[in-house]
């Protein structure tokens, strides 16, 4: 859906971790914006579209992560 | 001098920081290969002319990281 999801990502240590997560979820179809924090785990993508969970999680796994929906 | 020469290094926590480092330090003239470990801070440069520890020291802090000389 459009809007602002939520997930835990677990994992991350440093900045170059968020980058990693951050590249990899821009390229998600209908992702606008990508907010990550390796401190808390907690990874907000917004979008303008309908994004699948899926593909974001993929998109974090890709990123060698493990991300699940919060 | 030619050979190994060996640095400790802070602050690296996963292989994306070991990768920021090692990507600077063989930007220095003469450094042949880069081990790094972010496990250990563990920082081992090959060099087949001189290399000036200053120049590794600053390639690391360019990185995001502070080494010494081990």
């Amino acid at each position: 859906m459009a809007g602002a999801t939520e997930y835990e990502v677990t994992g991350m240590t440093c900045g170059h971790c968020e980058g990693a997560v951050r590249a990899e979820v821009l390229k998600v179809d209908g992702v606008t914006s990508v907010d990550v924090s390796a401190e808390t785990g907690r990874l907000v993508v917004t979008s303008d579209q309908s994004v699948d969970d899926d593909a974001v999680i993929a998109a974090v796994d890709e990123a060698g992560y493990a991300a699940v929906r919060s």
